[in-house]
Order: structure tokens, then sequence, then C-alpha cells
């Protein structure tokens, strides 16, 4: 190895130690660790990354995903100094408010980074779903001799990541796929935060990947930039032969570089200190000025030229495609920059009208199947799928094909793997082309909450479907029935949850989740059977406002005495309370509020036409009571204890979800 | 095989098959499937599993847990059979309100249910954490020719469970403490709901379980009763010669007997019908009405004889036991009956006063650490541990010992496993011995969720321990700062949420989570220091009521004009606030609230004594307000987005968790 290719991965060593030093905290051991190894893969005289500095949502990229994110000097280093628009000032702005250069790496916040990484397991599981999205949009949009989408996904990843559990549920997707164009690099230090793995970690990792299908390369000498570079030729020809992944081993020291803390658990979070950067930069070469990198490095790390040359390849590529096939280049283009087809309002707007006619007493699950196949015949980039209950959840449509190893597909059997499916899903709405959703019982959100924690965090538009959503399941039991999971995913920021109450509202809610642009939905549906609720146009319109007036059922006075509000299957329940408070002489106002999040987007002029000041409240939910009180309800009729194996009509009496009951609690309310 | 032995795995097919269909709901696919497997480990004749029908809680019983707990019918049959106290009246009320026989196994309604099984996957992990309870317990408490402990865990599981990741995390554990009393049978029936796993689960299971170290009896006949019997033997011998975890693959065809849905998903979730039923019968030659066993079958299932020899020869071990050790024998009782040392409440009330004349401004992760210091000293119960950042979580103390394969410990580095070390809790637990409790970052119990909510369910004593509580973590950024984790926390039932605001909050939330005999609780600390309050001995008291009075600060006037809550960190902003407040004419309640789960349990008398009728609140805590509003507070300062990667200070501050905004907020409230 030349000495330039040494300095070219010293420069990382020095920014991250560095950068680490100047912010006074951050994590230098990975990116000095896998310094060698970056160079292997990033440096542009060996041409294996396919990207382009100057334009980082070339579609066609390379994506690159650092799965140990906490490493995240390593990928602000790399992005620096082949020339993406991240400058030594963002590098000394290090984990500053605002700056670029995040803690962990951001999505949004600087070019190049193609997915927020450091809850552990599930870079690798973004990873999964952007090399499923190439391999299904390269199987949709190539033709003979016009290949458009042809590029591969590599990953970084740590120790931690191999001991998560998700990491089973992505390695086993990728390998009965026979993802071939993922190829992931272990940093293989054998040290993790409480100190070297062995006594909590000593998986034969190899083996362990075969088993799932993966082709490994044991043994690596990490801290060698051509050995690593050899191993990243041999997988390429694993992808090229249509092998299946591979996942490169490669032994390494944590904080190499540093003469007395590497190889140990304190170079892993913390900085290093004045006095041992002293003695790295003296023990590694490094004779320059902390956030000083010499030209020559700066040029043999400058990818782009290289980049632009690449891109200008496919550009050709593109072209004569879109010559030859325009419909389906324009087609490419509408989808990867994640614009919907212009006829989709068109769509649900005819869908609502559909479901007023029809007025189906359905579960909220079955109606949403239907709204599935009516706008998946406007929406070819729909990429549905469930975590094993596809005939539960309802996620498949009749014209839907199963994605399998040898052929496309857009509905795909995850298997049980909640927390898996939801991450992929983020990787594929992230890699751009498909629209991902998928399902499983509401329940186990539990399974997957933080892949929805991370879609809302990163603003992206995965759609999580969530089925038999409360005590309405009934006789699985309270391991099955939701209690608490409705509320607390409403308490994830820019996580939209909808809870609709009928045909018209699911319809709704797949519209405004599909035409969401600035965030995932949670959508929850029932198992058992919703009536359907009448509405006039304005009413149908203001379900995309998160909630409106369903009825103003009056007695003999004029205005409402109390308003009632519900969601999903309780919507039914205060219609018909409204009646009997009606002929009780209580004018009562309904409100649905399907999505609670939405409707506290609307103008306050709006919320209060809707509520009505000064009038008393009364919320009804089957579940806990926590997000209804900011309302200012008098009361709120909930469950805040587990529910019971038995028939759901038994329990929703059991647990006061009875017609009575709400009109007993109004009355109670307007006597105080 | 005799044709009794077959009989007696028919018996559990039609007990199944009758009880879903009078259910009208149920899972019999599996029961029929693995009844050979059951027959051939429950079968008294064959010796190999060790219980006492007629006493389910003898300690030394072994354990045996359903992971694919959706076969619920095949364990009710099973405890009915072999003579534990469960009727064929509980049987015919499967999945009925009330009854023993809930749709899934529920822990705690019918003897000999050892965990809550049905998110899949749990039900291994729980298991692995029995295992590790034995084996430490053995470590502990056998003395030469005195093995007072000594018995195994059997698991039950099928594809679901191995689809998980958790079962990643579990086995990795199981293997790499080498628990080779852990014996799991696998019902490798290639189905799973969607239908036939190869397209979605292809791993070769064997060579990844190999992988983690277990031994793996490959290719058994699921079906014929003796093939497995033999490789139960083999699997005893590896625990006989501590060889490590071993896995049996039976293959088996699922819903096995039925003649036209045997080996196809439709006999996973629904009752087969009165045809199919019917059919069944004569096809395995079963000739009695529903609900109906012949004596004969009765006796060779009968396992109380067998049982109650098993268990006397256990008790006549311990006697000798207890002769000669009476100290550790009455230890042994004491902790395998949950209770705690008759001083615990003294220690905790000594404590209580250092932490008084200590006064220390400290992290309450640090303080954390000192209450489990002082407590383990008189708790030798404590079973500590830590996914990974040990030195973090502070949940190591001066005496522990770390758990390793090969000596007893006390303290667990569980590697990156969040919810695998949540559920090991739950089946340490559950076991009894010990009292666990483990640790991670407070965003990363979204990993561990479902785990939190089953020890809720089950009402165990689990501790599950969060640091880095808020945006006050600060340079890592929106990933690891939790937003909306105390909040949904406290949505769970039954699940104790503290967050303390100084030493003595903190040494109070560990001995209420310790003393607390019906449920888990969650301990929420801080990274950043907080300072010490000052407290009267009736304040210190009250924080056991989970919120109270901690200040009254009074301008001119007598009563307070508005009263102010927080929690945690928090606390501090809001006393300093209300010195504010004061000099500007204010009179201001301070209120710390530091569980508001146990506050909900206080009589109404001292709620209003605390929270002063009448007079405007406003909370102040350092994420979403929706547990909040339901105090009546006329605003809430919180947090409703996600966090920035910044230094603490400035995080505060450009959130408005200052003392100028929490004044400016309770003077608008006032105006109002």
């Amino acid at each position: 190895m030349s000495a330039n290719v040494k300095q070219m991965a010293n420069a990382i060593r020095a920014l991250s130690m560095d950068a680490v030093q100047k912010a006074n905290s951050g994590h230098p051991g990975m990116p000095m660790g896998m310094a060698d190894i970056a160079t292997a893969l990033w440096n542009p005289a060996n041409g294996f990354l396919k990207h382009n500095p100057t334009d980082a949502k070339w579609v066609d990229r390379d994506r690159f995903v650092l799965s140990n994110g906490h490493g995240s000097m390593l990928i602000y280093s790399l992005l620096h100094l082949t020339g993406y628009n991240l400058s030594m000032d963002d590098i000394k702005n290090f984990r500053q408010l605002h700056s670029k250069t995040a803690g962990h790496p951001e999505y949004g916040y600087a070019d190049g980074i193609e997915t927020t990484t450091g809850p552990l397991g599930q870079g690798i599981t973004n990873a999964v779903g952007m090399a499923l999205s190439e391999k299904l949009l390269a199987q949709e949009f190539n033709k003979d001799g016009h290949t458009i989408v042809d590029h591969k996904t590599w990953v970084f990843l740590g120790d931690g990541c191999l001991m998560e559990g998700i990491s089973h549920e992505a390695a086993s997707l990728a390998g009965v796929w026979r993802l071939s164009k993922l190829i992931a690099l272990y940093d293989d230090n054998s040290i993790s935060i409480d100190g070297r793995v062995t006594p909590w970690f000593d998986d034969k990792t190899p083996e362990r990947m075969e088993a799932y299908g993966w082709n490994v390369i044991r043994s690596v000498d990490g801290h060698d930039a051509g050995a690593v570079a050899k191993a990243i030729e041999q997988a390429n020809a694993n992808a090229a032969a249509d092998k299946g992944p591979t996942l490169i081993c490669c032994k390494t020291r944590i904080g190499e570089g540093s003469p007395h803390f590497a190889d140990t658990d304190k170079v892993h979070g913390a900085p290093l200190g004045h006095d041992e950067i002293a003695a790295t930069r003296a023990h590694i070469g490094w004779d320059y000025e902390p956030f000083v990198v010499p030209q020559d490095i700066y040029d043999a790390w400058n990818s782009t030229q290289t980049g632009a040359q690449a891109q200008a390849k496919w550009q050709k590529t593109f072209d004569a495609y879109s010559k030859k096939f325009p419909k389906e280049a324009a087609e490419f283009t509408r989808r990867m920059n994640g614009e919907l087809p212009a006829n989709f309002d068109q769509a649900v707007e005819e869908y609502l009208k559909v479901c007023a006619e029809k007025a189906e007493t359905i579960g909220t699950r079955k109606a949403s199947q239907n709204a599935i196949g009516v706008y998946a015949k406007v929406l070819p980039e729909f990429l549905g799928g469930s975590a094993d209950l596809t005939g539960s959840n309802l996620t498949n449509w009749p014209e839907c094909k199963p994605v399998r190893a040898d052929s496309w597909g857009n509905h795909i059997n995850y298997g049980v793997r909640e927390f898996g499916m939801s991450a992929m899903m983020n990787g594929i709405a992230l890699h751009g082309g498909y629209l991902p959703f998928g399902a499983t019982f509401l329940t186990f959100a539990d399974y997957s909450r933080n892949a929805l924690r991370m879609a809302a965090l990163m603003k992206i538009r995965s759609i999580f479907v969530f089925t038999h959503d409360s005590i309405g399941l009934g006789e699985d039991g309270p391991t099955h029935q939701p209690v608490e999971h409705v509320a607390s995913l409403r308490l994830i920021p820019n996580l939209d949850v909808w809870r609709p109450c009928d045909t018209t509202e699911s319809a709704a809610a797949w519209g405004a989740a599909i035409k969401r642009v600035d965030g995932p939905a949670a959508l929850i549906f029932s198992r058992q059977n919703l009536p359907f609720m009448k509405r006039n146009a304005t009413q149908t319109k203001n379900i995309f406002k998160g909630g409106y007036v369903l009825r103003d059922v009056k007695a003999d006075n004029e205005k409402a005495n109390i308003v009632l509000m519900a969601t999903g299957s309780e919507v039914d329940l205060i219609v018909k309370a409204a009646d009997v408070l009606a002929a009780k002489g209580v004018s009562t106002r309904v409100v649905s509020m399907p999505c609670t999040d939405v409707f506290a987007r609307q103008s306050d002029a709006y919320k209060k036409s809707v509520l009505t000041e000064g009038v008393a409240r009364v919320a009804v939910e089957a579940g806990v009571t926590d997000t209804w009180w900011r309302y200012n309800c008098n009361a709120v009729i909930g469950l805040e204890r587990f529910g019971e194996s038995a028939p759901a009509g038994e329990l929703f009496k059991l647990f006061g979800f009875t017609v009575d009951n709400v009109v007993n609690t109004a009355l109670s309310v307007l006597q105080k």
C-alpha cells in the first residue's frame, strides 16, 4: 500500500479526533478504526463507490449507509474530503446547534447522508430496503441494452449492529431475497462499550451469516486498505454472479493510530485528550495542524471528476432510454422524484364518492384493503406488505404480485419481523421509486416502534398499517389487545396517526397518508365491522382536517349543550348516544376525530368551530385517555387497564363502551 | 410406539380442535402438530419433565415455556390431562371471560403457566432468563452433596419465534452463557400465517443456532414420540455434560390429524369446522364425544403420583440441606418466595437520611448507582445489568461480579440487546430467586417496549432502568434524545414510571420499585447533574406517594396563587421560578411529581391537598405534554418536537426550559 493511501486514511483519523476534541464529545474510536476500510471503498482511484459529490441526489448512485452511526465523523470526513458540500467550517462545528455535522448522521442535514443512523441495527436494515428497491426497480424499468438502474448498497456496521435482534431480521430477508448488490463491511474490532466482547458476544458471525444465504469473506486485515480492496473486488464478483449479499469481515483495532488507547473501550465514546492526540499525530506521521489537510491528500480524495464522469455516463444511458421508452422514462423520473401521479387527487375524490354510495358496514381493515386496491390502480409505486399477517391485516389486493427472489412483485411477505419490516420500509422510502406500506397487529407496533420514530424524524413517507386496533379483537386476549397503543403512537412527533370510523374515513386516511410529503403515517384499523356514517360534501372534505363535526343532533334548543368526540369504533357509539341525549332534551354535537395530529395543525378558528368553546366535552376511545385531556374534556371514557380474553361484545360492555354509559356520563357532566 | 402413546397425543388433538370449535376462535394447528412432541416430553412414563401437578409452585420444578403461545390449547390440554387444577369445564370455557383458559396462556390465570406468551420470540427469551436464574442459583446455593437447585427449562417454539429478531438476542446469550439445561423443541412445520415459509424464511436454522454455541439435533420426526424421546435423551446428555443449550428440530405437519387441512395455513388460526372435526376423529381413531377422555388415557397422563414422588425426593434433599445449612436454606426460601429481607425498609430509611445529609449535586444516574450500591448490601438477590452501557447507565456497584459462563455473578453484560435483556429480566423475575434490573438509554426503551408491557401485564417485579432521559444528554442528538418516552411509558397500564429530581428521590424511587409486589417499574435518570432539594421528614415520606408539595414559596399573601409541577431535571427550574414569582408578589406552590402512576393511586383527599383546587396550574417537563393535561393544567411547558444535536445548555434554552419562560408562562396564565 502506498504511503499516500495511508495518509488518506490518516486524514480521516485526524479530522475525527480533532473534531471530537473540539466538540468535547463524540466517538473517535470507530472512524479511526475504520479509516482504512473507508479508504479502500471511497478512494476514487479504486473506483468502487459510484457517486457524484456535486450531485448527491443522482438517482443511480450507490447508497452508502453508516449503520454504526456513532462514528459519524467518518462519513463527515469522507464527504468533506471527496468534495461534497460540507466545508471545514462544518467539520469544526461538529455537534453544534444547527450544524450539518450533528452528533449522529441526520438525514436531510448534509448532502450524502442517505439515512439517519445511531439506533443500532437499523442502518443495515434500511440498507436491505434500499437494496430491495434497487432490485425491484431494475426488474421493473431496465430494458435489454438499457440498464438505467444498476447500483450497489454499501454498509458499514459493527459489533453493536450484529448483536441487535433486528440484524437477524434484516440479514435473513436479504439472504432469502438474494440481494446480491448489498455489500456490508464489518468492523470486527471485538470491543463494545462494556469492553472486550467475548463474554457477551461470541457468535460465529461468518457461519451465522452463511446460514442466511450470505457470502462471507473472512479475516480481512482491516488496516490494510489493499487487502480490503481485494475483498471488495471479490464481493463485486459475487454481486456480478448474483450470488446473494456479501459480508466482508475486517479485523480492526478500534481507535487505530492512538498509541495508548487503541484496541480498548476508552477510545469509543470520548475525546482522546490533547496529549494522546499529539501522541497519535506522531505515531501515524500526521504533521499537520488540526483541521488542516494538505493539498495532495485533498487531490487524492477528490471525487468530483470521477463522479461527474460516472454520472455523465449514466445520463447518456438514460437519454437513450428516454428516447426509446419515453413513457417509462417519465414514469421513472416521476417516481424517483417522489411525485404522485397527476390523477391521484381525482382518484381519491372519486373513491370517496363510491364509499358514500356503497355505504358498507365492514371492518375498517377491509375498508383499508378496498382503498388499497383502488389507489393501487393509479399508484404503480405502491409496495405493500405484512409481517406474516397478510390475511388478517388485508394488505394485499387483487392485482398484487408477491416479491420473490427471482421475480418482481409489489407485495412483500416480510415474515414475522415487525421491526425489520418497518426499518426496511424506511430504506425503501429513502431510496425512492416505491411508496412502502406494511402491516402488523397494532399491539406489535411496540416491536417496531423505534423505526416509526426514525421515519418521523427523517420526515419520510413510510405508511405503517396496524389492524386489530382495540379490545374489539376479542378472544386473543390482553397480549393482542391494544390499550395504550393509539395514544402512544400519537406521542411520536411528526407521525400522523389515523383511526378511521368507517369506509369513507379509511379511504380518506389512505389518501392523506399518501399525499403527505413531510412525514409518515400510522393507519389504524378495526378487525370488527363498523357501520357507515353519512356525510355531506363539506364533512367529507373536513375529514382531511383530522377532526370535524359529523352530526349536530338537536333537541328543542339550538346550540349544542355538549360535544361528544371519538375515533374509530367509538364514533358509532357517540352517534347513538347523541340520539338518546336529544330525546332527553340535550342537544349534542358529534365530532369524529380520526387524526388528532392533523387536527392540531388546523387554524385556531377551525378548531374552535369544531369543538364549540364553552360547552361540556366528553371524549370516548377504547384505550388510555391521556391524549384527550388537552381538549379540556369534562370526562373521557377510556380503558386504563389491560383487556381480557373474551368475545368482543362482552368486553365492550364490561369496560363501559356502551350507549348507556356514554349517555349517563354526558348527563352527569352536564349536572356538575 | 404403542397405540396408547398415540392416543395420548390424540387426546390433545381432540381437546384442542373441540375447544377451538366451541369457542369459535383459536389456533388448532399448532397443538395438533406438536401433540406427539408434547407427549414425548410430558408423558410421565418417560420421566423427562420434573413437575408436580398438585404443587405447581414447587421451586425446583422444571420450567416449561410455550413460546408459540397461540397454541395455548396444547398447554391447557397438558395441564388438564396430567392433573393440574384445570377442569374439563375450564377447557370448555376456552377464551371466555374470566376463564383460566384465555386465548393465549396468561401468567396467573392457571397453575402451571410459567409466563404469558403470544408476542412471538419473548417466550424463548423469558426461558433464557429462567435458565440463567437456575444456573446462578445452583452456583450460589448448592453445596457438595446437597443439590437443591437442579432443574431444566423446556421451550416449545415455532417458525414465528425463530423469525423474530429477539430470538437472535436470546440464542446468542444462551450460547455464550452455556445454559446447558435449556432445551428447546422446534416445531419445524414450514408453515406460517402467510403460507409455506420458504420465500420469506429460508435460514439454515441448525447452522445458525450452532453459530451461537448451541447443540442442534437435526431432522427428528415430530410425529414419532419415540424418536422425539430419543432426541430428548440426547439433549439431556448434553445438559449432563454441560455442553450448552440444545435445540431439537422436529419436522412436523401443522394440524396433524386433519385429513384435509393438515400441512396448510388453513389450520393455523381458525376452527376446523364440524365436518373436518368429524373427519379428523375418524382419521386418527378417536371415537369419543367432544370433551370426553377415556379413563385409560387419563390414567396414562396422570402425573400426580410421579410428581409427588419427585417433589418428595427433593424435599428430602432440601431438609438435609436445611439441617446442615439452616441460614442458607432460610435465605433460599425467602428469596424464592419473593420476600424482601426484614431490614430492607430500614435500609431505605437510613439511606434517605444519608442522602439528605450529603445533599449532593450529581446526575440522577449517579444517584441511582449510589442507591444500588447501598441496597445491594442488604439485597443479595439483586441481579443488575446493562445493554452494553454499564459505564453510562451506571448499573454496576463496587462489590458486583460479572455474570460469566463459568462463574457466578450478579451484574450482567447483556450486550447491545435491549429487547432481549428486558424479556430475560421478565424470565428471571418469573423464575424467582433474583430481583432483576437492567438498563439502557431511555430512547431505546422503544426497542424493548413490549417486554415492559409484558412485565406490567404479568404483574412481576422487573425494574427497568433508563438513563439519559431528555435533551439534557446534549450532543448525541435527536436519535438519542427522548422526547415522547417518559409519557409513552406512563401510558402502559400497571407500569410505575419514576423520574426523580435528585439523590433523595432517586433513592426513594429505587426503594419503591423494590418494595412493589404487583408490578414493574421504569426508573428514569438524567445524564447531567441535578441539584439536591431540601425536604422535611413529611416531604421525604411523601415521595412514596408519587407527588408532593416540595415548596410553598410565599409572597405577601397566604394561599398559593399558582401551582407549578414538574419531574426530574425540571423541578429545579420551577423551584427557581417560584422564587422569582414570589418576588413579583405571586405565591407559588412547587409540586414534585416523580411518579404520576403512584400519585394516581392516592386518595382524592391527598391529591387535592397537593394540587390545591381552584388555583392555576402549570406543568413543566422536557418532553411531550400529553400526560399533564389530565391535571387540569392551564399551561404545560414541554417539547412537542424532536431535539437537536448541541450542548445541553443551549438546547434547554432553545426549547424554553428557562426560569424566564416558566415565570412568564405563569404570569400569563394568571392574567387570563
